[in-house]
């Protein structure tokens, strides 16, 4: 049985609850779906909790591809090893597992390199289905239903290939781990790992969400000086300082000043770092004018739009010293990092108690939905069987 | 006498040759000016040689500002100290020295930094004074002539601040060290200091004119294992293996491709460093596209039109791992760095000989002009007194 599960549920469909996206922005409906067994190289996961973060609603009310329907939505995610496919020694029934979208092969040259958190093997992409381009679930009229970010976490039971699962203590609470799998990963890496955030630096970030917060975290982590939020939402000011934020701008009280302008008034110079978390063209504007002359990197975090584009001067960029950057996960590695962000969260350093807002029981993932919509959470904890 | 020279026609105007650009893209003319003594903080440098930059012509064809006429264009020469200032120390009277349209005053925040060469105090502008808004060139009638980048070399005498004054050793050959006045500085610097090219890695230059190829030679420097150049001049196929190009593409023979496609088609996934020299959008986007995905950097060093812009798609710059940034004179920080560079060259590991493929009497001064338009030559060499 070398490589494969003894449980006894292995190599046979799972049916379980799965809260399926039907159509673009409606509710989501919790139904009882079939999960495949995982096939080689793969894993069946019985999750515990999943998050709820922005990008599950940027696909679940955009009426056009990349999003299809009906799919089962959710990529941040904790949840335990029920069974493994053909090949898979990493991991063995009962593990603690987070899965992500972004794989890490191990063997290719980025997986290799420490520059690169884009594995070749398994890029990245929006792809509905599993990497043989065939889909683990179906309902229970046997309709197929499409995967999501390879990770499909709004089910009871989910299959992700192993590339894409990474091993977690236990001993970290599941609604904490859960957030590893995206939003805190991506927020902390853009700083520590993509921006490379100096002790003593100022930081600007434009937007308070999960993961502005987070890039706040993570630029505490590595000793800025002075942390700059800007958010439209005036409630942020507080929430912010719980994650190490200095200074609040609210955008909406700045009067005939645009934001930049703000930012370089109140630094002197611009701020050495900015990162754009909401994904506004606008917004990545405003942060690239708000980084210092000389070595002002502007990290793009957010994305709204995937068809949106953004325009500089050449001049501006030949005679300014500043550069721009997208950062995707934060850069993360998820099997060489990730478990180091639990240990840091475990040792006290890495906060991720205040990103839990509200927790909410399976039946009512709709209400995640709802607080995310409103502003009101950061994220939301669903928790499968509590 | 602390401080100020006592060369016979120190504190007097000197009566001497320069080229006067008197309208856009007309001949420079050779007429007699007068060059005031060099004012408190200035330095009155005889020239010995200068080369013509595309910069230079740049300006010179352009009807509109920031162009202004008359004017005593060149900013890349070498020359010795006739006479000082009030309260200049750093150089005396006979020292050999370059001038450079970027300062360095070595007290500002960013000449303290080791990230910036873009000195707060005397900022980069392209005013045709000095720094306090005047003039020291007359010509004859007694109308006053502009200076150009702070340096104005197309003059047998010039006065430049000191913060644009680097020493350098009389022993390199003049016609050497003036090309560390701006083009192999800019091109070695992007290399070595902007990009910071890491050893065995891959390189692509778009554009093989006298930046592009001190690019080369910088990488050359920094071990790249494959540097490959782009050009629509066959000749440059030969010239840039002088320089450490190890492949050439000519752009105009490659059918429906773009540079882009066949950069990857040669790399397998695309180069780690792309630099244009250029100045065209449509190349910054070509570089940018021939990046490697993960750690991919372009960098901009070229720039033909000040108004030119180009645009990014977000989606692309968030899941590519790729940055852009500008290089502004390599980010050489001239009193720091131009030294190192002269070294180098004494010590046989910087080429400059090859750059000079020409060079001309002062009396010819279009000539110089008329080769660089014509792509004939890398670096024409103009001597004010041979």
């Amino acid at each position: 049985m070398d490589g494969k599960s003894s449980s006894n549920t292995a190599g046979k469909p799972i049916r379980c609850r799965a809260a399926i996206a039907r159509k673009a922005g409606e509710p989501l409906v919790i139904e009882e779906v079939i999960v495949a067994p995982p096939n080689t190289g793969e894993v069946r996961i019985k999750i515990i909790c999943t998050s709820l973060c922005h990008t599950d609603i940027t696909i679940w009310r955009l009426e056009v591809p990349p999003a299809i329907f009906p799919t089962i939505l959710g990529h941040e995610a904790v949840g335990v090893v029920e069974s493994v496919g053909e090949g898979v020694h990493e991991v063995v029934e009962g593990d603690t597992v987070i899965p992500t979208f972004v794989a890490e092969c191990g063997e290719c040259t980025d997986c290799l390199s420490k520059k690169s958190n884009l594995c070749t093997k398994y890029p990245f992409s929006l792809s509905p289905w599993m990497r043989d381009e065939t889909s683990r679930f179906t309902d229970a009229n046997g309709e197929t239903l499409y995967h999501f970010m390879y990770v499909s976490s709004f089910s009871e039971y989910t299959v992700v290939e192993i590339a894409h699962i990474t091993k977690i203590d236990p001993a970290i609470p599941a609604s904490r781990a859960c957030l590893l799998g995206c939003g805190v990963s991506t927020g902390v890496g853009a700083a520590c790992k993509t921006a490379k955030v100096e002790a003593e630096s100022t930081v600007a970030i434009f937007g308070l969400g999960a993961i502005g917060l987070a890039v706040a975290e993570g630029a505490r982590l590595c000793g800025a000086k002075r942390i700059i939020g800007i958010d439209v939402n005036q409630d942020k000011c507080e929430i912010g300082k719980k994650f190490g934020v200095t200074d609040f701008v609210n955008s909406r009280n700045i009067g005939d000043k645009c934001v930049s302008q703000v930012i370089i008034e109140m630094t002197g110079e611009g701020a050495d770092y900015c990162f754009e978390c909401v994904g506004l063209t606008s917004l990545v504007h405003e942060a690239y004018a708000s980084s210092r002359k000389g070595w002002g990197k502007t990290v793009v975090v957010g994305l709204e739009n995937p068809s949106a584009t953004f325009t500089l001067s050449t001049f501006e960029l030949l005679y300014s010293g500043k550069s721009i950057m997208g950062s995707f996960f934060g850069g993360v590695k998820p099997k060489t990092d990730i478990h180091v962000l639990g240990k840091r969260y475990m040792d006290k350093e890495l906060q991720l108690d205040e990103f839990v807002t509200h927790e909410v029981d399976f039946e009512d993932i709709n209400k995640a939905f709802d607080l995310l919509l409103e502003g009101k959470s950061l994220r939301c904890v669903i928790w499968m069987n509590k």
